[in-house]
């Protein structure tokens, strides 16, 4: 058994260069993102920009993109709601963009009265190319010209996030938690040391410290676990915004606004990840399960049950299916919570036509996951997860894999249980598991 | 002596297609303005959305320039405030510019939601083109391409007021009342019908009715008169609207968007405006009066006393010089209240270098105006002023005079007195006063 310290897990190895330039090694462009309680005040906002400053002094060319003040963006849409109960998408985006503006001005503002030259600009003055979807546009192409131009004049650049224009000229907004997607977009197209994605928290957890108070904070995770951590990941980076990172292999830096703390570098897989068995634990309450019973087992029955849920843009996550008794099977499958009572009409309605027995729901279940790359290389994962819930008397109820990941269904009751047991049993409070 | 009702004083030869068009008679291009208390709330842009349709109805193509919802333009300045003393004006722009973008989504989408189509605008998707002067910016070119595309397509079209972009792709504000300049300038730039300036006033008055109850709403004014009643106007109208809708010959409809009654025309001057004396009475209680006694006469004084107010961008209103005795002449002046002390410092400092006996300063004077396009051709029209003060007992210490208006400088507590004495005398309270 080879023993190592989790610094040894191949992070220096894979540390950006401005890693070491944020220490005064050398100059860097880097990228970094502040979000809504990093901003969420005009002393927040103040605070923002010294810090932004210190790395400027240091040689660094800061470009920084910034979220809504904390709230704002709630506000708007609520404006919007009390004006319509449907507001159209293209005005609501007009709307929400400014959130964002508003920061950018005075983050801009705050750097100038400091003494130093700063610039904001906006999706539009970019410009940053979107497609026409209103409220969860993508990127499509980052104009540099202008960014780089005001770089040259040594000026720190503030963007506004989670905005965009598309090809007609119209404003498009990127969905919640767009500005990190921004971000990792901003920092592929100037091809950037590093972006760094600032908030409230330190970095990503093995898992939910709420529930688990021995979690810990990962020096580093590959972009495919953080994908599969997204239930954790999601309170510190949006997914899509990981999706980009790891198609332009741009290195992220999951850290604190409130501390000078490292927090958690989100790379490219090496060689050195897969030595450990398991990254993190997720758990998800937002699922419900349903259950048809006793469908007769004939090709396309599958297909009639799920049509009318993707008709109805209901997405669903895991199914599993079980045969019964002869000729007949158990079909069970999970949604959101929200489209529960929607997606059980839909199903009881084809359900009679195809000739089942019923159908049945529960609401009261959780999704527990264990994530890892080194999954691949490990025999006995599974069961050595399955075996941890069975001696608490945690019934599953539905299991479903990927290459790194493991999901259990269980009763919701039990998460919190389930999550701790788990967190200890692959020895994530002490640092990652290592090759046996 | 020739006796013509109000309504004859060429009123209707003198309104453009577009107020007989609004009844319902001809299509017409309307571009109207909704100032900060008409969209104070999403009740009021609601309605403005339904006077909006009402137009449409009748079939006439809607440009629709919006106002920030009142106070949210000083709640936006509050903010950069406590940010920094002094806020970098370009980036004051952006900040300012999305009050205005929160209307016109809001109003789109009220259009949207009561079944028709509607598009918002921002100042640089229509492109409206200004020079670079942060704050104050003027507008070059107005595009018409994207406004005229929207229209045929048979869309409302709501443009943010007081924004623009500068040939750099800055964003820019054109100042205080902006949005107005905005309206009148699309207006002048489509060549519409007429440009409504819809506010919480019914139009302009022949004097402030706060003042003066027997106060007349004028049916129409020339752009000259508007010009010289500022004072009155500035509540209806900017001034720098009014200097634009002159020069492109643009029929302004200020009205109130609290009532359907017809407000007042400002126009192009008529021979028929020609007949009447005086068309309004305005008074003004923010300037004070500065003096300097006993200046040798000598060239190149009054330029040695005016050159550090010049340098210290203090306006100076009306100047007079009165010989005092043989060689010395006494120097007065009026200033901005703002700026009274530090003139007088100023100015106290020169006029010891020049020989001038004192400095003395008067804050309890105010300006009473009379205006109208007739003065030209009527004698007697001061005699009738003055000898109208003098019965009262004011004593008139300055006056100054131009084509159309003539203003006198009195104690302060006089001015309620004055503006109602010249009222009646002029006869304002029962239409204006014709041809003798």
């Amino acid at each position: 058994m080879v023993t190592q310290q989790p610094e040894s897990r191949g992070f220096f190895s894979n540390l950006p260069v401005s890693f070491f330039a944020s220490k005064g090694l050398m100059m860097a462009l880097i990228v970094q993102k502040y979000g809504g309680t990093s901003v969420g005040s005009i002393e927040k906002i103040r605070n923002v920009a010294k810090r932004v400053l210190e790395s400027y002094k240091e040689g660094h060319k800061m470009v920084v993109v910034l979220s809504a003040i904390a709230g704002q963006t709630d506000n708007l849409i609520k404006l919007a709601h009390q004006m319509c109960t449907d507001p159209d998408p293209r005005e609501m985006d007009v709307l929400m963009a400014t959130g964002e503006q508003v920061t950018v001005a005075l983050f801009a503002m705050a750097v100038k009265s400091m003494g130093y030259d700063a610039r904001s600009l906006l999706g539009f003055q970019v410009a940053i190319h979107t497609d026409m979807l209103y409220g969860k546009a993508r990127i499509h192409e980052i104009d540099t010209a202008r960014i780089l131009t005001e770089l040259e004049k040594n000026r720190v650049i503030a963007i506004a996030g989670f905005q965009g224009l598309d090809e007609r000229g119209n404003i498009t907004t990127l969905g919640r938690g767009g500005s990190d997607t921004t971000a990792v977009a901003v920092a592929a197209a100037l091809n950037a040391d590093v972006c760094e994605i600032y908030s409230d928290v330190k970095g990503v957890y093995t898992t939910d410290p709420n529930v688990c108070p021995k979690a810990r904070k990962m020096d580093s995770i590959s972009y495919d676990e953080m994908l599969e951590l997204a239930s954790l990941g999601a309170k510190v980076l949006e997914i899509r915004s990981v999706e980009f990172a790891k198609k332009y292999d741009v290195p992220i830096h999951v850290r604190s606004t409130f501390t000078t703390e490292r927090g958690t570098m989100v790379v490219a897989e090496t060689k050195d990840m897969e030595r450990v068995m398991v990254s993190g634990v997720a758990y998800n309450k937002s699922e419900a399960r349903i259950t048809v019973k006793r469908v007769p087992d004939r090709p396309g029955t599958a297909a009639r049950i799920f049509e009318p849920l993707l008709n109805s843009g209901i997405i669903v996550d895991m199914i599993i299916q079980n045969p019964s008794e002869a000729g007949k099977t158990d079909l069970t499958f999970t949604v959101n919570k929200s489209d529960f009572e929607k997606s059980l009409k839909l199903v009881s309605e084809v359900a009679t036509g195809i000739g089942a027995e019923k159908v049945m729901g529960d609401e009261n279940i959780a999704k527990v996951s264990i994530v890892g790359v080194g999954m691949r290389n490990h025999a006995g994962v599974a069961q050595k997860m399955f075996h941890t819930l069975a001696k608490e008397n945690i019934n599953i109820m539905m299991i479903s894999t990927s290459e790194i990941k493991i999901s259990v269904v269980i009763e919701e009751k039990y998460t919190e249980l389930a999550v701790r047991v788990l967190h200890e049993v692959f020895g994530l409070e002490n640092g990652p598991q290592q090759d046996q």
